[in-house]
């Protein structure tokens, strides 16, 4: 792929926030993000998930689990901006024939659609019936710290001739070190060239790499950055958008400016934490990341509120 | 220099912590924080600085500012163990030909020369002077995101000849990123090799990039490695050590234990917080991250409670 892809930063403070907090954001809360992604210059808002109605209850969830079209309209209205409207939809949790669109008729540019390395044929299929509706679309490979260089190729293969845009490598568990990320993305650049793809990286914080991962993977030749305010996202949290909009100014992208996101994370990000709502890179997550497993136990252990990191540590060793 | 140079581990907590709470740690604390470098592999415990009595009334800070040997020998007797005592002693501000007695006669190792490299001259007598009393010296460059290739080049040539043991990169203002971390250390390398140090490597973590630099740098040659418990020290603090003992077990270095850091923290470093005593990456500190310069204006931000970091960013940029 060309060097000079256009660098393209995703805003999935929502989506990823949403696992935190079960997607209750208030539309207030929901307009001041939209209206700092607009300041900031990030590319592209990922709203939350298209989630199925029939496995998911909309009674425990807030709206931005589903992301109905009318509900994002009632927040962009047409969004004439250079901002796009991004959503994501999982493999097999997704009534993706039902639930999505024509594009047309939708707020929505992009849909990413995550799967795990295992599902990723299935992934296929959702892709091109998603693009087809006239959609950009990803494809988030997640808990990639469990994959090698030869499944990485694997998956590219799978991708090659589908109509994903981009592929992402999603550090799921946070368990990557500089020098996996820099095999991995490796790889997955070499397969690229042939197949087209532009490349992401989404990472998460338990081992405090997210930001480290995430600028390392766009020099391996990553454009796509995904990034959370104040790194807002599932367990320990993910790489943080105000670390990657200085980076970007400080690379020279002039269209990305890291100062109106400070306010956004005073008032409203911080909000949340004084309202209970946790996140970010404590033991337990330490713990699960350097086992490089799911964050699941150590999430559990934060929602029951225990402090017992050593014993913590026995439990999952 | 060859690449299998043992790896070491330095704790400084209560050195670059006692920057944030002017070295008023209880005894309880210190004696604790031993037994648990003791536990968990860790290399040598600095305890503070050789700070000069004459430039600073000893009445103000806590008696780790100063590190008399008696204080010391409370905590460690005769230190019968593999865990070596260092302390600080910063280029102009120590009385080091009156407050540091001959290795024979004192619990201490090892000596870590402070110095911007504008001082660097000085320190190397101080080095040699200090050096001819017995210790093991370490010669600790600050505020090495200011240099680049040539003056990382320059200073090693000054060090050249001097009995200095290792040369520490000290990331003062937290504002490398991996590119930097890669250009500077492997300057220092190619100058080591010629010049017979060793390199280490001391981050900040302005830029949630403190671990991820630390441990690059190990790649790229430095085998001394500088970390705090949860990670306290100056402003947005230092690479956290339960980080590195987790990164050891990963490379199967099996003398480096994680799980002993555990319990320490949920005691004694949370203990320091519920005090009020802060310190981590907060957005003032990443706002002189990205500026590459000394965090003074966000540690006074900070200490004055100020919460604005819109006004800050306006005030610094």
């Amino acid at each position: 792929m060309d060097k000079k892809l256009k660098i393209r930063l995703v805003d999935a403070t929502m989506r990823d926030g949403g696992l935190v907090n079960d997607f209750n954001f208030e539309d207030e809360f929901v307009k001041a993000l939209y209206e700092t992604n607009l300041r900031t210059g990030v590319d592209y808002m990922e709203f939350g998930y298209k989630a199925s109605k029939r496995l998911f209850d909309p009674k425990q969830f807030g709206k931005w689990k589903f992301c109905d079209d009318d509900d994002i309209r009632k927040i962009v209205g047409e969004n004439k901006t250079d901002l796009k409207i991004a959503v994501m939809a999982d493999v097999g949790r997704c009534d993706f024939r039902e639930d999505i669109r024509p594009r047309s008729e939708s707020p929505i540019d992009m849909v990413r659609v995550a799967t795990y390395l295992d599902t990723i044929r299935e992934a296929t299929y959702m892709i091109d019936y998603i693009a087809d509706l006239g959609y950009e679309v990803s494809c988030n490979i997640m808990g990639i710290s469990h994959a090698g260089q030869e499944e990485i190729h694997d998956a590219m293969m799978e991708l090659y001739g589908t109509s994903a845009d981009v592929v992402y490598l999603v550090d799921s568990y946070g368990a990557l070190y500089p020098q996996d990320t820099k095999l991995l993305m490796e790889q997955a650049r070499e397969d690229a060239f042939f197949t087209k793809k532009q490349l992401g990286m989404h990472a998460h914080n338990n081992l405090q790499m997210a930001f480290a991962n995430t600028i390392l993977a766009q020099g391996y030749g990553a454009n796509w950055m995904d990034g959370t305010y104040a790194s807002m996202g599932r367990g320990a949290g993910n790489c943080a958008m105000e670390l990657l909009l200085g980076y970007m100014e400080h690379l020279g992208e002039t269209r990305y400016h890291m100062e109106p996101a400070l306010p956004f994370i005073d008032r409203y990000m911080n909000g949340l934490r004084e309202k209970g709502v946790v996140w970010g890179p404590d033991l337990q997550y330490l713990v699960t990341g350097f086992k490089n497993e799911h964050p699941r136990a150590a999430i559990q252990f934060t929602k029951d509120g225990r402090k017992d990191h050593e014993a913590f540590y026995k439990e999952v060793w």
